[in-house]
């Protein structure tokens, strides 16, 4: 099948800048250096190729994300890298022995929940500086021994350095990155275990400290992060038809905010011409277009772009637009809460 | 059940609000005057209910809205405000007698796809304004003669002045609704038929040539549309869960952008406090929190932000948070194209 027999609007991927991601970040962060962070691509199919390439550890943003990594039979080391109020759906995966679950602890509330779901192993999380999750580093130690005190495994800290990730200059994401990194590895010493979780696409090869590398958003890359000269090649088009085309210089595709994230801005077209603006269902562009043609347009921001489809097609060459060979059609099945 | 007892984010509609919004838009255009745009929601529930008030030709803006609305038995008369080059999955509808579907169209190869796809009636979809959809205007004669040359049913004319919507000065958008309108009336009487179908929330009152206006944003209302001054209430909250609140002055929400909008801006809280940035899976908000606490959050869009839930959540009072009475739970089974 081709890509141009497909519904659209369809999300289509490349395999081959899949393989090139996955080969590069392999190379540095080899097997268990790496936890895959599902959130990005929500796909099982997806996660196998990075299980079958060594990295059979993942991390996972929602309940939703363990469940289903566990029913796809992907459940030997998932971490919740968040913090959840009602662990009990994950102590039935665990009770079951269909995953190792392990959740982000970051106070008294969320050590209880985890007890009280049954889930039995936990991190604790560290504020390394982006103001959002994360213990004071000043009370990771106590936390751990409380967590212990109630007959938790503490397995070890968590510390992500999110508010770095997009900053353009290597040199001060990088300085910024060891700071985190400082913190992390002090209230890691307050703690103890073995594991130090962390990291994203942004700081692949400038975070030194971690045991293990949270990120995912480089298996198709990020236009903020396309942005950043990394070695990861951007890999996710969604292919639109273009519906109507105006004398008066546009054209309208039938693929919009419905479609594509927009926190990180507009989409940007494959080929000539500007994108306008996004409604609901359409993007209007600039440019020389007649009407049935498809177009593709890159996303500014993947993971919730992803979220949006039930569907993720792989194809040969996605620059190949409506000659591009379908090569399979992945159900995005970890969508949801 | 309590909305305190649904897993977090969920999305919940106040059922107050909604019966206010239904009652007011119909009071100034009862029956067929109004054509629901089901985009606005994605639920034939809640379609059912604009149904019940008397409206039971509904707006469409995707091929898998029209297919869901014809299987809900809500198909009497099913416009699909967009253009469409594949009109087959239409057709099977109208062949198996499950909807009457009319389609817009603007174009040769849209007029062709009608015809292709076995669908017998269109609305010539004219160019009032906005870069989008639409014909030339004085196109569209030729474009309705076309379309009956090759065994059509032209009902009439479309045009949508979504360029005006949102145009805080009540006179310049009462203006700018007129002049577009003048196109339209014009077009109108080049093409022929009953129906002049366009207009929305924001024209509800001020659109006074359709014979039917396509609005669906007023049942929920958008917090764009509200800072607009018209009768129509908010009435969409996502629930969500602090899950981690830090002594640097803020506490983490665990619904964010995958849950909301996000081209509109920003959600609002529901109560004390600021919005700081919303990521992947959270909302950083400072005021005072305490952990588990349930938090609402506006969205700046519904419609895109009911498209990202499976289920939207009726509740008696929305502003009553975890203690909300949970009176029926939708699908929201109109997703996808």
């Amino acid at each position: 099948m081709r890509a141009g027999d497909l519904t659209t609007p369809a999300l289509l991927a490349d395999t081959g800048v899949l393989d090139h991601n996955l080969a590069a970040m392999s190379a540095r962060r080899p097997g268990p250096a790496l936890r895959p962070h599902v959130k990005a691509f929500k796909c099982t199919s997806l996660a196998r190729l990075l299980a079958d390439a060594g990295h059979t550890g993942f991390c996972c943003a929602t309940v939703r994300e363990v469940e289903g990594m566990a029913a796809a039979g992907l459940g030997d080391d998932l971490l919740l890298a968040n913090e959840v109020l009602d662990a009990r759906r994950l102590g039935v995966l665990v009770a079951s022995g269909a995953a190792r679950v392990t959740v982000a602890v970051d106070s008294p509330e969320t050590i209880a929940a985890v007890v009280a779901g049954g889930v039995g192993e936990v991190l604790i999380d560290v504020d390394v500086g982006m103001p959002r999750c994360g213990c004071d580093p000043a009370d990771a130690g106590r936390l751990a021994d409380d967590a212990r005190a109630v007959g938790l495994t503490v397995r070890g800290v968590m510390g992500y350095e999110g508010h770095l990730m997009h900053d353009p200059k290597a040199e001060r994401r990088s300085d910024g990155v060891a700071e985190s990194m400082a913190i992390l590895s002090t209230a890691h010493a307050a703690v103890g275990g073995d594991v130090v979780s962390g990291g994203g696409t942004g700081s692949w090869d400038s975070n030194h400290l971690v045991t293990e590398l949270q990120a995912g958003s480089y298996v198709l890359m990020d236009g903020d992060y396309a942005r950043l000269g990394l070695p990861f090649r951007e890999g996710l088009v969604l292919l639109t038809t273009a519906v109507s085309v105006s004398n008066r210089g546009w054209a309208a595709l039938d693929g919009g905010l419905k479609a594509l994230a927009m926190d990180s801005g507009d989409p940007v077209l494959v080929g000539d011409g500007e994108v306008l603006f996004c409604a609901d269902e359409h993007t209007t562009v600039t440019g020389s277009f007649t009407v049935g043609e498809r177009v593709g347009l890159r996303p500014a921001h993947i993971d919730p772009t992803i979220a949006k489809h039930d569907t993720l097609h792989l194809v040969d060459d996605v620059s190949a637009g409506a000659d591009a060979e379908v090569l399979e059609s992945w159900p995005v099945d970890l969508r949801g809460w």
